[in-house]
C-alpha cells in the first residue's frame, strides 16, 4: 500500500507492507483521513507515534470501507463505512482497526466530511462534556474558535444549550466562526477585560481598546496555551473548569492556586492520543451515541477546507501549516 | 451572650445579644467549638466572614444542644445533640444555624470531639472523595499530614481502602501521624524523588538524602501550598487528581501545562466556607451518610490536642498559632 510517510522531518509517499488485521481488528480501505496539528509535531519529531502505531506514517484519524474482518471482530460487516480515531497511520490506503474504536460514518456526510470528523469532534466532546462537564445554559469560552477543535466545540455546545463565545485572532476568520453560533471577540477584546452581565455585542469582534468580553465563563476550552491562563482564572465563574488541550502559544504559566480556591475551579489537561485502547473506545462509544446522530438532523457539520489526493500530501502539509483557513484539511483516496 | 470576639486583630471574649433563630434555623447552646487556621486569618484581617455571618465572631465550627427552633424547623427536637460548620460565630455561647447545616452528633463522641470534627472531616471528605474522586486501592499522598485537615483525610481515606502517603515537617509528630494508617515521609523526602513501584518504607520517616518517596500517586492533597506544585506533577500518576485546599506556603506557582496534558491531570481549587447555603447542606448531608457511621464503629476518631475554657480563648489562639500539635483546639463551654 501507499502511505504518507516521515522521513527526516519531510513527508513523503512511500510503498509500505499491507497492514494484517489481528484478533478483534479490522482492515479497513481508507477514503479519506484529515490532517491535525499532532501531524506537523510528530513530521517535526516532537510527537513520536504511541507504541503498536506505525513509526512513520501519519494520521491520527480516517474514513473508509472495511476491507477484511480480523479472528472474533463482528461490529461491522466487509463494505461498510467507518471512521475512527487511531494512534498513528492514518493517512495511508489501508489501515488496521481495533473494532471497538470503530463508529459508522452517518449517512449525511461524504468522505472529505468522515475522515475529518473523529478527532477533532471526539476531543471537543471529551474535553466540554467528559471532562469540564458543561451544563446546558452554561457559558463556554473557546480559545482559538477557528481552529477544528474549535468549530467543534462551538457546534457541540450550541447544540447541548450552552452559549458560547470564542476568541479568533484571524479578523477575516471572524465571521465564519460567528456562523456556528459562537460571539466572536479577538484576543485583545479578552484580555482587555470582562464584564459580569454579558455586554457581549454578538458577532461583532471586540477592538483592542473595548472591554466587552461577555464572561464570567463556566468552561474554558483552552487550545493556545499559557499565555491566557492568568485571563483566564479572572474571567471564570465560580466552580469553573478550565480545559487545556492546546498549548501552542507557550506551555509554562504562573497559577495563582489562591484564586483557584476562591473560585472553586479546577485545570484539566487532556490528550486523547496517549490514552488505552479501552479509553478511547470508551469516548468512541460516547460520540456515537451522543454525537453522530446531530450530523443526522444537520445540526452539527463538518467544515472542510480543502481536500488532497494522496499523492499530494506534502502540499495538503504545506497548506495546514500555513493556517488562515477554517475547516479541515483532507487527504482523499479514491 | 458571651463569645471570642476580634478587636484590631486581638481576641477578647466579650458581651453580644443573644441571637434569635429565624425560619428553618435553629439554636444552639454551644458546648464546643474548635479553632481553625481560618481563625487565625480572620484575627489578622486576612479572611472575612462572609455575608450573613456575624463579622466579629470567630469560629468556623461548633457542637451543642438544640436551644430553641425556628419556625418552621422540624430535623431536630430541643436538647438533640448537634453539630455543624458555619460561616463564622461558633466561638460563641449561643449560635444560630439552618437545620439543614446542622449534623446529629454520634453518641461516640465527647463534647470536644464533636466541636472539632466538622470542619475538618468535611473539609477532607469533601476534597478528597467529591473533588477528587478518590476510588479504593488508590494512592493519596497528603501534604502536610499531621494539621487537622490532613489527619481527618489520611483517617477517611484508609478506611476507604485507600493507601495513603503523608508528608509530615516536624520530626516529632511523625510517629503520631504513621499510627493513624499513613506511610510518613518528610518533605525532604518528597523532593528527592520518587520511585514508581512503592519502595517506601512504611513508618520510618525518609531522611533528606534518600530517595523513598513511594509514588506515583492517584490523589495528592494539598494543604501546604506552591512550593509543592512542581514536584506534585511529577509524582502525579496518570489521570492523577491534586486538590489544592491550602496555601499557607506560597500561592503563585507555575504550572506545566503540557505536563498536565500528558498526564491527563486535574487540579481543583476548593473551599468550604464560601459556598452557598445548599452546598454546604449537601456537604453535611454526605458527611452524615458516609463518615459519621464510622465513628460509631472505632473506624475513624477525632485527635483532640487541648482544650480551653471560653474565657481562655486567647490562650487557645496563642496555643494554635504556636504549631507543633497533632489535634484540635477547643474551646469548651461549660
Amino acid at each position: 500500500m501507499r502511505a504518507a510517510t516521515i522521513r527526516d522531518g519531510e513527508i513523503l509517499v512511500e510503498e509500505h507492507p499491507d497492514p494484517v488485521p489481528g484478533a478483534g481488528e479490522v482492515l479497513v480501505r481508507v477514503r479519506a483521513a484529515g490532517l491535525n496539528g499532532a501531524d506537523m509535531m510528530q513530521r517535526r519529531g516532537l510527537y513520536p507515534a504511541p507504541p503498536g502505531s506505525p513509526a512513520d506514517i501519519p494520521g491520527l484519524e480516517l474514513a473508509g470501507v472495511v476491507d477484511q474482518l480480523g479472528q472474533g471482530a463482528q461490529r461491522f460487516a466487509v463494505g461498510d463505512r467507518v471512521m475512527a480515531i487511531v494512534g498513528g497511520g492514518g493517512q495511508a490506503e489501508l489501515a488496521v482497526v481495533h473494532e471497538r474504536q470503530l463508529m459508522p460514518v452517518p449517512a449525511a456526510l461524504d468522505w472529505p466530511e468522515a475522515g475529518g470528523l473523529p478527532e477533532v469532534f471526539t476531543t471537543a466532546h471529551d474535553a466540554i462534556f467528559t471532562q469540564a462537564e458543561l451544563r446546558p445554559g452554561e457559558h463556554l469560552l473557546v480559545h482559538g474558535g477557528a481552529g477544528g477543535v474549535g468549530t467543534a466545540a462551538i457546534q457541540l455546545a450550541k447544540a447541548a444549550g450552552a452559549r458560547v463565545t470564542a476568541t479568533v485572532r484571524r479578523e477575516e476568520l471572524r465571521a465564519q466562526v460567528a456562523a456556528f453560533g459562537a460571539e466572536v471577540i479577538s484576543p485583545e477584546g479578552f484580555a482587555g477585560g470582562h464584564t459580569a452581565r454579558g455586554a457581549g455585542s454578538g458577532t461583532q469582534p471586540a477592538g483592542p481598546g473595548r472591554a466587552v468580553c461577555p464572561g464570567p465563563f463556566d468552561v474554558i476550552l483552552e487550545l493556545v496555551g499559557a499565555p491566557n491562563l492568568a485571563e483566564n482564572m479572572n474571567a471564570l465563574a465560580a466552580g469553573g473548569r478550565i480545559c487545556v488541550i492546546g498549548v501552542s502559544a507557550g506551555a509554562k504559566a504562573e497559577l495563582n492556586l489562591l484564586a483557584l480556591m476562591a473560585k472553586r475551579a479546577r485545570i484539566h489537561g487532556s490528550t486523547l492520543r496517549a490514552r488505552p485502547l479501552e479509553e478511547k473506545a470508551l469516548a468512541a462509544r460516547r460520540l456515537e451515541h451522543e454525537v453522530l446522530p446531530l450530523f443526522e438532523s444537520d445540526a452539527l457539520r463538518v467544515p472542510v477546507a480543502e481536500t488532497f489526493p494522496l499523492d499530494e500530501a506534502p502540499a495538503a502539509y504545506d497548506r495546514f501549516a500555513a493556517g488562515g483557513k477554517l475547516g479541515k484539511i483532507v487527504l482523499q483516496i479514491d
